[in-house]
């Protein structure tokens, strides 16, 4: 829907939280009048880009990660694919949400939770499909590997971003190669 | 200043975006008129609170770290002191504000990207005190390291108050020990 991915592209610049019907009004040129009346309110607003965000982010970063070969390849495609997306203009937006809400009680938050932990379970499980062929360890923690790799990616967004460090994103392959190493 | 905490904590609950005067005013019980009168502006009530928090920040992690004997032990603690300032309710402020923020030019980001290339400094630093220890192969690259370890410390941060994950101190602890054991 076109109306969600401006609104998409408004949040990944001012954040979720300053993603109001009155910015998005302003952003587009429609009549605020007329967003409400299509939106209801800001927080529907928010839930609404949070889920059209995530269905983006499954179909351009997980759906064809899946597609490369099990194990290590997968994971270095899903990384890849990841530095991708979130060189897209304002990064990330999923990413800046969740620093953004952690402490804000309601559905947007329970919804960044939800998406969040989808993310962290899927890395998990593409590293499983690495032992299973052979190029983790069996003892290795698929748990430890998702949050270690969710490290590289975080740091990555805010060297590259906020520091605009041109060396981020080969120091984050770096990173991952260490830890693929280490789980070897 | 008594005040400037009050904010501190503020932002820390509702992010340095949502810290308006009038937010303020409700959390303090202060008129809203005295407050625009002592700050001027929600941007430099922004400001004010950034340095502010910065510099608790180079007072309760850094400084105290600074004691600990060179190399890994000072690494590791720096490492307990943020994992504890992180800790304090709503988190690490500076954390959030780099996300939410990094799009947003004007002087609060350049006041985050100073704060945070200090910190990636202090980071890189102390990791090079390691390899003049004799604790670090001395073609390690301390600037590799400062990004690992804000991963680390980032991936913490989102598992521990977003997805209120018990286990993600221990594995924070466990990811710092094997970039340590990668750089030895």
């Amino acid at each position: 829907m076109v109306i969600l991915d401006e609104a998409g592209r408004l949040a990944r610049r001012v954040g979720l939280g300053g993603l109001t019907i009155g910015s998005l009004a302003t952003q587009t040129g429609m009549s605020k009048s007329g967003l409400f009346a299509h939106f209801g309110s800001k927080e529907s607003l928010q839930l609404q880009v949070l889920e059209h965000s995530s269905e983006r982010f499954v179909d351009d970063v997980i759906r064809p990660a899946l597609k490369a070969p099990r194990g290590e390849p997968r994971v270095r495609d899903l990384f890849e694919r990841w530095i991708a997306w979130d060189s897209l203009e304002g990064g990330c937006p999923l990413v800046a949400a969740s620093f953004e809400l952690d402490d804000q009680p309601g559905p947007v938050r329970e919804t960044l939770v939800r998406v969040q932990r989808d993310w962290a379970d899927t890395l998990a499980t593409v590293f499983t499909s690495g032992i299973g062929e052979g190029h983790f360890r069996p003892d290795a923690d698929p748990r430890q590997f998702a949050q270690d790799m969710m490290g590289v990616m975080l740091s990555y967004h805010l060297a590259s971003r906020l520091l605009a460090d041109a060396g981020a994103a080969d120091r984050a392959r770096r990173a991952l190669d260490a830890l693929l190493t280490a789980a070897a």
